[in-house]
């Protein structure tokens, strides 16, 4: 047992500052778990206004803006990486591990892009590297994954891990607004920033799904192996049709593994209304994991967030701190050797929801259906409707039963060909989550 | 690092078959995480009767109906307990733990029961005892409690964690059914017991509470210290008159913390339409937790079965496994000691529904809201119905701003004794989760 275990604290944003308060207003609980005070040593920041309010209570000579004057701080057993973004959290992080410091981080980037390989720079200096705080805020998440779910064979994991979009698509579902009225008001209250594209292209999921299916299916998988697309097509009247067949539109990170390879992938999905992941709202997150044994479990919670997420990072430290103590690291070490390859997108298969301009005449239908049949692809509804009796215009909206997606791919561009078709508005995939 | 690590299984029925079967099925997989095999040393078991499809690929000798000389196998570090009920499940746990033995266990009466001295027992002997599958099946819980979630003051707990009555309870909501039918069916289908009273009295909710109660609260929470109610007494009526004002009834289990108190109850609740728990239908279990930082977090899932059960004993065997090849025992080592106080249900304040028959004069409700007011109590909403135009019956339903239990006890009292109340039909607490 230490007499005192002493914190690095690399960033003092919105995140870093909150999880500084933490460190000091429940510092006697958490000596208590602990079993020896945790004690900030040194807080790397851009700028050492310190009159700051967020950094009262905080001793001034705590703070800094030099990179090395914080490396060289004696006594920091574990550094707090909550600066954000690939450069140079990266850097540091891979300084720190090397220098045999324990990692706590909340870097979603940088450890989709960089995890494995972190991981074994952790494994071989017998240190910790925890990172709950990266996906879904304070929702626990990666602790499952490496403790709890264990003895799972995991089939399958369907998580709505963006509250930014989630917000929209709500707004969009509930009140019928346009994509870019939506946008504009999650901005506004900011739950959308200025570059909305890091959320809706579905990039940050991109980044949350490659760390959860890389410990879920023990096999590297690269934010840039993960199909992705964003929310930006989707119109209020999708929303319209959906409910009228029966389900509504999330925004869904999905990750499934069969035999040998894992299947990944982030878009807009067709959901049931009667399932659970229908019916988070707003800026919520919720992660639907399948196992062999286990079945169906959901987790949910605020995905982001000052205080979700340093209820994340503090556990993490908790959970190094207790190690420290016992002089062990962390004792489940994540495995990434499975073997199991990314299957190509063209290989996949779904259902499929489409909405179709055509022009207004008899037989279109017909050479609709001819195209599908084809591809051989079996249609499962079929909603016809004029929108325009001057152009003579109509919109025809099918789902379709499980379809390769090579094949639907080659039905669009057949269906493109089709002088009757004005455009294909939209493909939407469904999913009997 | 061990050669083997030896288990001990007490108890071999659905549960403890499921676990035998996942030792020997996923030996490979399990013994990756741990860095050595998991070798199923020694089954107690009722009868010997292993030509049973359940004891398939198990070797006979593993099997014995003799305690001692289960408790004598050589070579056994970890009993895994599941034989459910008190005795001789305690008695087995305390000899298993006195002699150094790690436990992992299901058995939620036992722990409810003697948890902190079973706790007290491990720590002394540096052993881990373990219960993920105690409470929620596999749902990730007691993990939860006490590492994710160990920087959060936990300020409430709201649970469905009976599957049989909110199995119960979806189907007189959806349906229509009266308690007896949906019981009934629920016995027909195997969800309920042909004695159901430990489900439908919310016994069983009762020990899941005080567990995790206790390790949220850090203080020793006893089932009899439980205020608990049961769902006989819902009718069919409960539901059309909750849905009239927007709630449907769930039987929750509930615990909050303020100060130097903690309270806890199970009983039936009215729950907003639009809440989560709400929607949580069948035998799910979902438990609710409400954290300082973390905010609200959902853990959803099957609360019951062979299966989850057996992902979430596998687990805890396999942390336990872990700690012995690192030479220590579970590094989390829950408290009991905030001396919170289990706060007399007389003080606690909700708000209430009423169903109340009363002879159908005019004036009835100026008496009922009189013994309201003399009371100190408010009244939210009023529906007045005539039922029985012959007998000149008519029924109210009431409810109330949020008014201390001593009150509404005293107010229900009052009632009984005016002419014009036929009876007092129900009271359901309302609480906004």
């Amino acid at each position: 047992m230490k007499r005192e275990i002493g914190i690095g604290l690399l960033g003092f944003g919105v995140v870093g500052s909150q999880v500084a308060r933490v460190l000091v207003d429940k510092a006697k609980t958490l000596a208590g778990q602990v079993g020896c005070p945790l004690v900030l040593r040194k807080i790397k920041t851009k700028r050492t206004d310190i009159a700051r309010p967020k950094a009262k209570g905080i001793s001034a000579q705590l703070f800094t803006t030099d990179t090395e004057e914080f490396f060289n701080t004696p006594g920091i057993d574990i550094i707090i990486e909550v600066i954000g973004g690939e450069t140079p959290a990266h850097d540091y992080m891979t300084r720190a591990l090397a220098a045999g410091k324990h990692v706590v981080t909340a870097n979603k980037e940088v450890i989709a892009k960089h995890g494995v390989e972190l991981h074994a720079l952790a494994r071989k200096q017998n240190v910790g590297l925890r990172y709950e705080g990266s996906v879904g805020g304070g929702i626990p998440l990666i602790a499952p994954f490496k403790y709890d779910l264990v003895a799972n064979e995991l089939k399958g994991i369907y998580a709505i891990i963006n509250g930014t979009t989630n917000y929209i698509l709500t707004r969009m579902d509930k009140e019928g607004l346009d994509f870019a009225v939506a946008l504009k008001s999650a901005q506004e209250l900011g739950y959308a920033e200025a570059n909305p594209a890091n959320d809706i292209e579905g990039i940050d999921a991109k980044y949350k799904l490659a760390i959860l299916a890389s410990l879920g299916f023990q096999t590297q998988v690269r934010p840039d192996d993960i199909h992705a697309e964003g929310i930006s097509r989707i119109g209020s009247r999708d929303f319209r049709y959906a409910h009228e067949l029966g389900f509504t539109i999330k925004l869904l990170a999905i990750a499934k593994q069969s035999n040998n390879s894992v299947e990944v992938r982030v878009h807009p999905v067709l959901v049931p209304l009667d399932s659970f992941l229908a019916k988070v709202d707003g800026v919520y997150n919720a992660i639907l994991v399948e196992g062999d044994l286990v079945g169906k479990v959901l987790f949910f919670g605020e995905g982001a967030g000052a205080l979700p997420t340093s209820s994340a990072v503090i556990a993490d430290v908790v959970s190094t701190a207790q190690d420290i103590n016992l002089g062990i690291s962390d004792k489940a070490k994540p495995k990434f050797d499975s073997g199991k390859k990314v299957k190509p997108m063209a290989d996949l298969e779904t259902r499929f929801y489409l909405r179709i301009n055509v022009t207004d005449h008899p037989g279109v239908l017909a050479q609709i259906s001819r195209v599908f049949g084809d591809n051989g692809i079996s249609i499962a509804s079929v909603i016809q409707k004029e929108t325009d009796i001057v152009a003579q215009v109509a919109e025809v909206v099918i789902t379709t039963h499980t379809v390769k997606e090579k094949a639907m791919q080659q039905a669009l561009a057949d269906l493109a060909k089709l002088p009757v078709v004005k455009e294909v508005n939209n493909f939407i995939r469904v999913e009997d989550v």
